[in-house]
């Protein structure tokens, strides 16, 4: 046997992510505190999970009735129709009319995967994809390696340390035509209540701006000017809306108030895409449970676009796990169960708010200059802590705390335990880089 | 806002299967019968599930002890080393060697999607995909999607009724350069012991014809001459070999004997992708829990190999659910429980061949004309019944019995209550037809 290998011309792939957790595995340091877990932490450390979860897994395994057979292509239609539902609300015009439907996918980005190579087939004219930059890794890179152009865009304003509404406007209106446009997920944008009021609001203003100073004056008169408003200028350069929602309830802890901007794009007539992943927020990261969501004028339009996605389904992996979809119909199909869950994720983000709180708190009393504020402003447990990059390395270099450069951190990952160390080193890093910007 | 659909284009799908089981359900007859179920049935018309999983289902519910944060992109690394123990035996050369790994993938076609994807990129020379018939929907699809050209070609000969050893060698002949052979999965070749014994043999023979003779001379000398040796084609062609390995234990009850044929290419110094799927052998289909193989001549390729497949899983699911590798390596990796699994295959397979006996016997009983052994000469539940294309017509049409066109059913849809009017009306359909062909 000749001993020329078949893989002699494939070299190493450099790694994509987790750089920063390898340096803070590879740190001897006892005192060393990792802020960028992609999950909630408990105050123990460990991944949150609703408490509901262990009981239905208990009862899952218990029931004898349970057929194990390979779900349909399209996954389990109960759990479908279950999470569309919660998405939308039950009497939402879109479940009514019968014009949405989804597909049951896998992993935290198979929504993605799905929806870009029906997007590469279907509209092949769309080669650019706006993207949140804080999820360029790992869904910009889905539409990257198909060969789309990926460009980013961020809410947040770092010197300002806020949210700015108008990113999407802005990025809409240098926009070419036939582009995608990924929106979300909640957390992400991290609009306030009145931000978002004042982005849908401008969505309302009809392209005759006669109609503008009678749509909540107030808002209106406190931003810039926008010439094209924002649905005007989607439908006039033909793009696609992509969402991703992958923290409904985990933003503001009402499941209704998350997707309320989903629910404005619906009333507006729009066809989307929408990535549902519901591992995070009832905590079942391991399953890498969710749904293609697919919104379409007409069931008809639906039925030919739902049976083209499962077309790629089958190609991409045939049958969906049915495990986490098993433990989600549970108990989003039993309202005491429900109401116990919307409990947890009530209680997860009271924690959450109470977490920042303590932060902003100890910074004022430290007297660490600067207003704190924009880290109560944020909603949900990833937030920017709002430092420089000097800032962010001295904290990483000389007090061996691990945050990402743009320092938006997860702060679920702070505790009774840390909290003393890791807000004395914020401060620290503050004062040591005054008057380096 | 338009009411032009942006999915105006988008035709309905075809879809590609499940006709036969479309046609079944809407038959309003009580007697219909559907021989064609893809997994094992238990005597009362259920999945069969190993006994041992229920059990490990229940403990994992019960254990606080779990995490359920996200697995790593490759996968769960217990779990994956427990499986490829168990396809290659522990103490075989490509795992003491350390050029043997794999990538934790999800549901039955995600093996090939991922194995596919790399072959597009890394061997572009690789244009021609063979693949056994029977695999062609849905395993051949996921190549033809990536524009492959599929070719088929089956070891059954419907002329002789009997597997055809020969046919891999024939193929390889015919073969152009580069292409890719995906052979497999174990009861699908369902070769007979001898038959793999003969293939192997000729696999064994040098390109010096001289040493042919003293290879096991009585079964050398019962076959065709083969003027090429298969691993020398397979060689000179630089033909790229992709196993299928899905019913581990399910052919012969023996978990060594069924991947016998993966040995002798791995003793030959072969590299290769086996896509290694689990779920049927434990019974927990619906977790469609799997492996994609990699083999290479070292440790240093199968690295190369190993993170450019990673960088395509990010792109595809990003993580892997858990629930399916998490039972498999739960019972794995714990002898007692392993050799409860390993009997309860036995009793799956003891229980198909006496299927089998009883259907030759009854046949011969109703003095049926032809010779039925060629049923019992196959291993694992789906197997050939050895009827022409009007008599499968007949069975569907006049008795309700559903069948695929090539009479290749699963015979654990036959029990006490369906034998006597299966076999009757086998019986018929044989009459009823004889002298048309």
């Amino acid at each position: 046997m000749t001993t020329l290998s078949v893989f002699m011309d494939v070299p190493l792939a450099q790694k994509l992510e987790g750089s920063l957790l390898k340096t803070y595995k590879q740190d001897s340091c006892p005192n060393k505190i990792f802020l960028a877990f992609r999950v909630c932490q408990t105050s123990k450390g460990q991944p949150w999970v609703s408490s509901v979860v262990p009981k239905i897994r208990l009862q899952i395994a218990q029931d004898p009735s349970l057929n194990y057979e390979y779900l349909p292509v399209n996954g389990m239609r109960s759990f479908t129709e279950a999470a569309l539902k919660l998405l939308f609300g039950k009497h939402n015009q879109v479940i009514v009319e019968n014009r949405v439907g989804g597909v049951h996918i896998v992993g935290d980005n198979g929504a993605f995967q799905l929806g870009a190579q029906f997007l590469k087939i279907w509209r092949k004219d769309s080669q650019i994809v706006y993207i949140i930059s804080s999820k360029k890794e790992p869904y910009g890179l889905v539409f990257q390696d198909m060969g789309f152009t990926v460009r980013e865009y961020s809410f947040w304003d770092s010197k300002q340390l806020c949210m700015d509404a108008n990113v999407l406007l802005n990025v809409a209106e240098q926009a070419p035509h036939d582009c995608i446009f990924v929106i979300g997920n909640i957390c992400d944008c991290n609009l306030t209540q009145s931000q978002w009021a004042m982005l849908m609001a401008n969505l309302k203003v009809s392209p005759t701006s006669a109609q503008l100073p009678s749509l909540m004056p107030s808002i209106i008169s406190s931003i810039n000017l926008i010439l094209f408003p924002f649905s005007f200028l989607l439908q006039n350069k033909r793009i696609f809306l992509f969402f991703d929602i992958s923290n409904q309830g985990l933003s503001t802890g009402d499941l209704e108030k998350d997707t309320g901007f989903l629910q404005y794009f619906v009333s507006q007539g729009f066809e989307f895409f929408c990535s549902q992943s519901l591992s995070k927020n009832f905590g079942i990261y391991d399953e890498g449970v969710g749904i293609l969501v697919v919104v379409a004028l007409n069931n008809e339009l639906l039925l030919c676009v739902l049976s083209q996605l499962m077309k790629l389904t089958q190609a991409l992996w045939l049958n969906p796990p049915t495990t986490g979809a098993r433990i989600i119909t549970s108990i989003l199909c039993n309202p005491a169960l429900q109401e116990e869950w919307k409990q947890s994720l009530k209680g997860l983000v009271e924690n959450i708010m109470l977490i920042k709180e303590k932060v902003k708190e100890k910074l004022r009393l430290l007297g660490t200059p600067g207003s704190w504020d924009h880290i109560t402003d944020q909603n949900g447990s990833h937030s920017y802590l709002g430092l420089n990059i000097q800032q962010v390395e001295y904290l990483i270099k000389k007090k061996h705390i691990y945050l990402p450069k743009n320092s938006r951190i997860n702060f679920t990952c702070i505790n009774a335990h840390n909290i003393d160390y890791i807000t004395q080193s914020i401060n620290e890093a503050v004062l040591s880089t005054k008057g380096l910007d």
